[in-house]
C-alpha cells in the first residue's frame, strides 16, 4: 500500500488528489488558487466530508507545495512526508518526445522546456509545479503524464496537415490532440463494461466538457482525434471555435480591423464556441435553459455542438471501418441525459437504440443502449487523476525491477 | 430549338460552350485567354473536330465578346446574332441573395457587386463578362448561375460557424460552399441511374478535381458541404489546404515571420494540399506516379487526400442518418480507377462491394458497386455548362409565361 499525489499545476493554481494505491482510494483532494496574487485560497477536502479552507497570501508554487505538505500533516491525513511514495504531474504538451508517461529527470525537464512553445500557457506552469515538488520532496519518485502522449500512436495520414510539409519538419506543426489521459482511462473502463479486450475493439470516446474532444481508439490505440495542433480545433466547445475556414478568420480580421493573428486566436479561444453562438453563456446548462426559454441563438448553439459531435463520430466510424462502442464522458458527456439521447437518436441508422432508463441514471458507469443494439453506447465517468496515480505506481515498479 | 451560350468569365479569360437546346448538343466550345495581356489566345472547337486558333492582342472583355461573336459567324457556327436565344453566366459567389439562378437585371448586378468581397478575384471578373455580353447582345436573355446557390438550402446548424454570432450578422461570415452547379447536375443524373426520384434519396456527391468538395444531398437539396466561407476549406486539394487548426496557422506565421494573414492565405491556397505535402506536384497523376516510384511524401499526400474524402463521407452519412448513393465526379473522381477502388474498400463496412469491371470503364455514367451492395456507388461525368444552359432555357420559359 502506498500514497500517491496526482498534481495539476497551472500558472496560479495547484490542484491535487492524494490516492491510496492500489486501492485507488482518494483520501484528500483540493486546490490552491491565486498563487502569487493577493488573497490566495486554499481548499482541502478529506476524511468523511471534512473540509479545510483558508485565505492567505501565497507568493509562489514552492510556498504552496510547502504549505500543502504541512497541512496534510496538520490535518492528520499523513503523519510524515515519507508516506508519499510518488507524485504524478499532468503536463499538457509532450510533443513527439513523449509517447507515454515518464519518470522525471534532468533530460525530461529539458525536453519539456524545449517544447514549451507548443503550450506556452500550460507547460511552463506545469514545470513550476514539478520543480516545486522536487524541492520539497527531493527523494520522492516524480512522474510526468502528458495529455498528448496517448495520441502518439496516430498514423501519419491522420496527423499531417495539408500544408507545406516543411511546417512539420522544421516547426513540428502537426495534430497532437489532447485529453489523452481521459480517453485512455475511459477506453480501459469500456473494455470492462464490454467484457472484451481493448485489442479487439473499435471505440469512439467523446470527452465532452468545457473543452471537448473525440478520439477514435482502434485496438486500444489512439487512431485519430478531433483536437489538432492545439486544443482549439475540432468540436464546438464552451468558448473555443473548433474547426473554422481559415479564410473566414482572415476576412473577419480584415473587416474588424484586427491586425494580429494572436489577437484573433484570443477571440477563437475565449469568445467563440457555445458562448459566441448563443451570446448567453459558455456553460451548456445555461445555454440549454435559455434554449428551452425560446432563445433562438442558444438553441442553435446546442444544435451545432451536437452536430459537430455527430460529425466526428461519423468520420471515425468511416476511418476505422466500423465501431463497437461509443463512450460519453466528462462534464456534459456524463451529465446531460438529453444530449446523449439526441446523439443516439441521430445514430439510429447504425442500429442503435437508447435504453432510456439506463440513460437517465447518474453517477455510475453503464451501458445506455439496449442489448440488441449493433453498437454499445456507454456513459463512463472519467478520472484523469487516478490514471496519473496508476502511471506513477507502474513506473515506480518498472524502476524497481 | 434554340441556341444558348454558357459562359465562364475570369479576370483575363472567357470560356464558352454553345449548346443547341433542348437537345443539349454542343456545337462549339472554346476559350479566349490572356485578355488585356499581350498575345491573347483564341481557341474554338466546332463541327466535326474542326479547330480555330489565333494569337492576337485583345484589349478587354468587350473586344473578346465582340470577336467571339464575329468568329461564330465567320466559322459558320451561327448565321446571325439573333440565333443566340440566351446567355448563361457562371458566378462564383451569390451570398445569401441568390438561392437559385436568375435573369440578369440592374438589381441583380447591384447585388453581385455588393457581395463581391466574398469572392474578390472571381465576382468582378464574372461581372465583366456579363456586362460585355449585355453590350454586344443587348436583347438576349442573360442569366446568372451561382456556384453557391444550390447550398442555400443548408440548415442553419450546418452553415453557422462556432465564432461570435456577430460575424454572421454583420459580416456575412458563414459556410456558403461551392461547386453547387456540379453537385446539382450529378444528383440529377444519379436519380436516373438509381431509377428513383431525388426526393426519396440521400446522396453524397464527391466532386474531386483540382478543387474538391463533397456535398450531402438530402431529398434533392444540399444539406451540407465541405467547402466553407470560401473554397479553401474542407478536403485536401491540389494546392489548397482544406481544414487546418487556426492555431497551427498562427504558430506558422509567428515562426516563419509572416505578419499578414493575407500572405498566409496565399500559402494555404496555392502552396498547400497535394503540392505542399508531396513537394512533387499539385496534379494527382504526378503525385501517384511519384508514390509508385517510392516517394514517401507523395504516397502520404495521396493517403491524406483519400482520408479526407472518407472523413466527409462518414460525416455526411451520420448527419443524414444513412446514404443511398455515393457519386464520384470531376477530374480525379471520374478518372482515377484506383482512388475510387481505395475509397470503396474503406467503405466496405457499409456493405458496399466494388464491381471492378464497371469501375475500370471510362467515359460513361455507371454504377460501380455490385448489385447486392447496400449503397450504390456511381461514377458520373459532371457538366456544369449544360446545367447553365438548362437554367437559361427554364428561366426564359418562366419569363415567357
Amino acid at each position: 500500500m502506498e500514497k500517491v499525489l496526482a498534481i495539476n499545476s497551472g500558472s496560479s493554481s495547484l490542484k491535487f488528489k492524494l490516492f491510496v494505491m492500489p486501492a485507488e482510494e482518494v483520501i484528500a483532494a483540493g486546490k490552491i488558487e491565486r498563487i502569487g496574487i493577493k488573497d490566495s485560497r486554499v481548499e482541502i477536502k478529506y476524511g468523511l466530508g471534512q473540509k479545510y479552507e483558508k485565505v492567505e497570501d501565497i507568493k509562489d508554487h514552492k510556498v504552496a507545495v510547502d504549505l500543502l505538505m504541512k497541512l496534510l500533516i496538520k490535518l492528520e491525513i499523513i503523519r510524515d512526508y515519507m508516506e508519499i511514495n510518488g507524485v504524478g504531474h499532468r503536463v499538457v504538451a509532450g510533443g513527439e518526445y513523449f509517447k507515454h508517461s515518464e519518470i522525471v529527470d534532468d533530460e525530461v525537464i529539458r525536453k519539456i522546456e524545449e517544447i514549451q512553445d507548443l503550450a506556452p500557457l500550460h507547460n511552463p506552469a506545469n514545470l513550476i509545479g514539478i520543480k516545486a515538488f522536487k524541492e520539497i520532496l527531493p527523494y520522492v519518485c516524480s512522474v510526468v503524464v502528458f495529455d498528448t502522449a496517448f495520441h502518439q500512436t496516430m498514423p501519419e495520414e491522420n496527423y499531417i496537415y495539408s500544408v507545406p510539409y516543411e511546417w512539420y519538419e522544421k516547426l513540428g506543426i502537426r495534430r497532437y490532440g489532447a485529453h489523452g489521459t481521459s480517453h485512455r482511462y475511459v477506453a480501459n473502463e469500456a473494455q470492462k463494461l464490454l467484457n472484451q479486450p481493448l485489442k479487439d475493439l473499435k471505440l469512439i470516446s467523446c470527452h465532452l466538457g468545457a473543452g471537448a474532444s473525440i478520439c477514435a481508439i482502434k485496438n486500444g490505440k489512439s487512431f485519430n482525434t478531433s483536437m489538432g495542433f492545439t486544443p482549439l480545433a475540432g468540436l464546438t466547445m464552451a468558448t473555443r471555435s473548433g474547426d473554422v475556414d481559415a479564410s473566414a478568420i482572415a476576412y473577419a480580421m480584415d473587416h474588424l480591423g484586427i491586425s494580429s493573428i494572436d489577437e484573433m486566436l484570443e477571440i477563437l479561444n475565449k469568445q467563440s464556441g457555445l458562448l459566441g453562438i448563443s451570446g448567453v453563456s459558455s456553460d451548456m446548462r445555461d445555454v440549454s435553459q435559455a434554449a428551452r426559454a425560446g432563445n433562438h441563438r442558444a438553441a442553435l448553439a446546442g444544435q451545432i455542438f451536437e452536430r459537430t459531435v455527430v460529425d466526428y463520430i461519423g468520420q471515425y466510424i468511416a476511418e476505422m471501418g466500423g465501431v463497437d462502442g461509443i463512450i460519453f464522458t466528462a462534464g456534459i458527456g456524463e451529465n446531460s441525459v438529453s444530449l446523449r439521447a439526441h446523439i443516439v437518436e441521430k445514430l439510429a441508422y447504425l442500429g442503435i437504440e437508447l435504453d432510456a432508463g439506463e440513460n437517465s441514471k447518474r453517477g455510475i458507469n453503464n451501458i445506455i443502449s439496449t442489448p440488441n443494439s449493433n453498437v454499445t453506447v456507454m456513459r463512463i465517468m472519467t478520472d484523469e487523476e487516478v490514471m496519473i496515480a496508476r502511471d506513477v505506481v507502474a513506473l515506480e515498479a518498472s524502476q524497481a525491477d
